[in-house]
């Protein structure tokens, strides 16, 4: 919703008269802050940013809200195979050389791949046609080579994207991976989309600039139907009321703008299009504990937990940055959102503290003093969390009218940014993108003014992911274990000749 | 609309008070008879029928709908490589013994495969999670081994479901294939989905329904929202009227019921699903002409069209059965669809000429007398045409809601169905077996009366599709190709060993 409101500021500011039509009874979208005694307050849902998210910075810091880094001081925990490995850095490291080359590899081929793909224009690349066909099962089979990386690639999606591999584009994942900066800018704490939280919540930037409309955001106002077939957009709400106006915004995701009733229909493809962006399925979790006991163990929180069993595969400390209010943050997602779906909280609760207790090797985990989750997957008015996916084939069918305004109706929302598509950023940078289509239109802005590249935040500055000059050349596993079976065999020949194990054809 | 109106007929039948609220200003959702005086009349949608499609029969039967045989008696077209070939039969003949071994492992495999699928709950099938994970694309590239044979399989999903390979799960596809009866019975014209139509269109069925409903279809009525926190379920139309029952059957496509605000929001896994389930994309093109040239060089007008500069990929005789009338109804599907959904009308007509006098070797084709077309892409209120697909991931995370009651509202439409799903059959089952379950929640019949089997239609009926004792023995090509190497090889070493080519090792 940062999305929506961020088009209504910019309009309001220029002068124009706005009006914000809210499905629910509060802004936010898919943030949402909730405050009561146990936890102060709580993101349940989106809440991380971090270097390179210049616009959601720069309107925080318009609106006084601060940031704070999440927690990675101590060690992070791979809990894989019933083990618990800790680890510094981003990414579990791992002692098994094919492993390390894997690794390596599949980074470097994310990037690499998305390289040649247009930021505004994925179905442009010179290999969509292809890679629009592949599913990221297609992708992590035909890049990986190990077991170890195959299991942890399909982790990485589940976690970037809450869906399954095999449901995904890999076009559309490597280019939503670019979006962010790159495979390590997009899944880093530290320098990464997930360095810091808004200190009260992410949920106050919509909150406050709810309040500097003015009393121009309705709330509680379904959009049921949107009529241009006269001079003026003519929208009516659930509750009968009609607005009018020169032109409008549709500031939801993809898929909800289908439960809007449109004279007339919607152009063929649109129509077609918002059949097929689905939402990820997403449940987080929250569990608060009396003391921040993983930090008595050199543990930060942060847990790549990875057991078909287990319902949560991610977590990030989330205790309040003053050291108040210890708790973790877990998300249930992609296949186990769905599966878990219909569990009872308290059932969820017991499952998630059961694997705690387990990665963190101490039932302290057992023992929480309260636990809030959202489940987003039930949501009618976001569908689902974090955003929309492309399933295989869709892009490069359907995808280039994804921002082709309907006669008057624009459209915003993270699904149509070209930087961090997804997130709040991309939810800024398209509701303010919309509202300089709009006033371009009206002619009041140059068509060259419409995309503004933004400075990057004094406060938030990026450091580059440079890969090493090892890490650009270091041998596929595939490549080194060819090599290391060429290497051998002449080793074993050369050996052999040296031997007198190999001799001259005999001639008749 | 058959489905919704096959229940309210069986409600209505029963002795209940029922009230059928239609969306658009006509009954018959995907199935739609035009008339004017060019065409007599014409199915601009659904439209083929044939034997085991018994209830749709049944029911065609009672309003006094009576069928006639689509034209076959001719040779048919498969027009490929720039180059026309005429054949009898479902399938275009291949002289390549490579292709034909191909080809019949392709249908082999497909229907073989079907056999584990539960066709009323193919998430249940042994193999589901590893099918669902694969799109067909995928599966044409494991089973399909010539490159005429891969071409084929393309036109194949792309005529049966109007989606791409890569779009659609193989553990959907395999499944609505075996609904149908196998992949002959789906492809056939003769004792196949296509051998019939309605004579007087298909279209009649629903208005006929809509009669027999005595005033109680009320058309213009999309439904906004649905209510269901009260005693009884609440529905509001866009024209702003209230109606109220203790049930409610949902009679339209999955992706459509976005369109229904409810109250309290749909369980969670519905809620998902209903994002997930697009509708196919297609352009019916039909081509009127002054008489039925292709008669006369022995085509009956049927044509298979492999050539991607193409607009129809695949025709039918659309004379009417007295032989006045004459034309040739063309498909321009999925990836086409979306392609050339922006050219005018004219554009498209001339570019289907273009074609048709190409594959049928005469001018005439270029000169038609008239030209109507229905783009299913731009309908808001059926999505698309034929029917929903699953893209890969979706069966088995998603799909076993399907059929699942929210509350007091049940779901019909052909989606829904266990035979045929896609097809007018399929919405009569779905409609009347969504009727059943209400009648059933309501105590008039017992829960083994839901689900009723329908016996065979006099006057359409079915011949077995038996593989021959050939068709299921032979070889695979990749199977024939590594015996023919195996058999070369050791051919070979035979003739040089009795050539004196091969001598014993010689000893030092």
């Amino acid at each position: 919703m940062e999305t929506g409101l961020s088009a209504a500021k910019l309009l309001f500011e220029a002068g124009l008269n706005v009006v914000v039509l809210e499905a629910r009874d509060r802004v936010g979208g898919r943030t949402h802050t909730i405050r009561n005694k146990e936890v102060q307050y709580v993101d349940v849902g989106g809440a991380y940013v971090g270097p390179t998210q210049n616009r959601i910075l720069r309107v925080a810091k318009e609106l006084g809200v601060q940031t704070y880094k999440v927690n990675v001081t101590q060690r992070l925990i791979h809990h894989v195979k019933g083990k618990t490995y800790a680890f510094h850095g981003a990414f579990p490291p791992a002692w098994n050389p094919f492993v390390i080359l894997d690794f390596n590899n599949l980074w470097r081929t994310i990037d690499k791949w998305g390289e040649e793909i247009p930021m505004d224009a994925p179905w442009k690349a010179p290999h969509a046609a292809e890679w629009d066909k592949m599913s990221m099962k297609e992708f992590i089979d035909k890049v990986c080579w190990t077991r170890a990386v195959k299991r942890f690639a399909l982790t990485y999606v589940n976690v970037n994207v809450t869906s399954e591999p095999q449901q995904v584009s890999a076009l559309w994942f490597l280019w939503y991976t670019k979006l962010c900066g790159g495979s390590e800018r997009m899944f880093s704490v530290t320098n990464g989309g997930q360095e810091r939280k808004f200190i009260g919540g992410a949920g106050q930037i919509s909150e406050k600039l709810m309040e500097r409309l003015q009393g121009r955001v309705k709330l509680g106002r379904p959009v049921i139907s949107l009529d241009q077939t006269g001079d003026k957009v003519v929208v009516e709400t659930l509750n009968h009321e009609i607005y009018e106006g020169k032109y409008v915004i549709s500031a939801i995701p993809p898929t909800l703008t289908t439960k809007i009733h449109f004279k007339p229909d919607l152009p063929a493809v649109r129509n077609q299009l918002i059949q097929r962006l689905p939402m990820g399925s997403v449940i987080k979790c929250m569990m608060y504990y009396k003391e921040a006991f993983w930090r008595k163990k050199d543990y930060c929180g942060a847990m790549f937990i990875q057991d078909e069993n287990a319902p949560v595969e991610i977590t990030l400390d989330d205790t309040k940055p003053d050291g108040s209010v210890p708790a973790i943050m877990g998300f249930i997602m992609a296949r186990k959102a769905t599966a878990l779906t219909n569990l009872s909280k308290e059932e969820r609760k017991k499952r998630i503290c059961e694997y705690y207790a387990k990665a963190l090797g101490t039932n302290e985990a057992l023992h929480p003093v309260h636990y809030e989750e959202k489940n987003w997957c039930e949501e009618q008015y976001s569908g689902g969390c974090y955003t929309a996916y492309f399933p295989p084939g869709i892009m490069t069918q359907y995808g280039s009218v994804i921002r082709q305004p309907a006669g008057k109706l624009y459209f915003a929302g993270t699904e149509t940014a070209t930087q961090w598509s997804g997130y709040m950023e991309g939810a800024v940078q398209a509701g303010e993108r919309a509202a300089r289509e709009v006033m371009c239109h009206m002619d009041l802005i140059p068509e060259s003014e419409i995309w503004v590249p933004e400075p990057e935040s004094v406060d938030v500055p990026s450091k580059p992911f440079d890969r090493t000059f090892l890490e650009r050349i270091l041998p596929s596993a595939q490549g080194f274990a060819k090599f290391l079976t060429f290497a051998s065999v002449a080793a074993l020949g050369v050996i052999a000749y040296k031997k007198g194990f190999i001799v001259p054809p005999c001639k008749h």
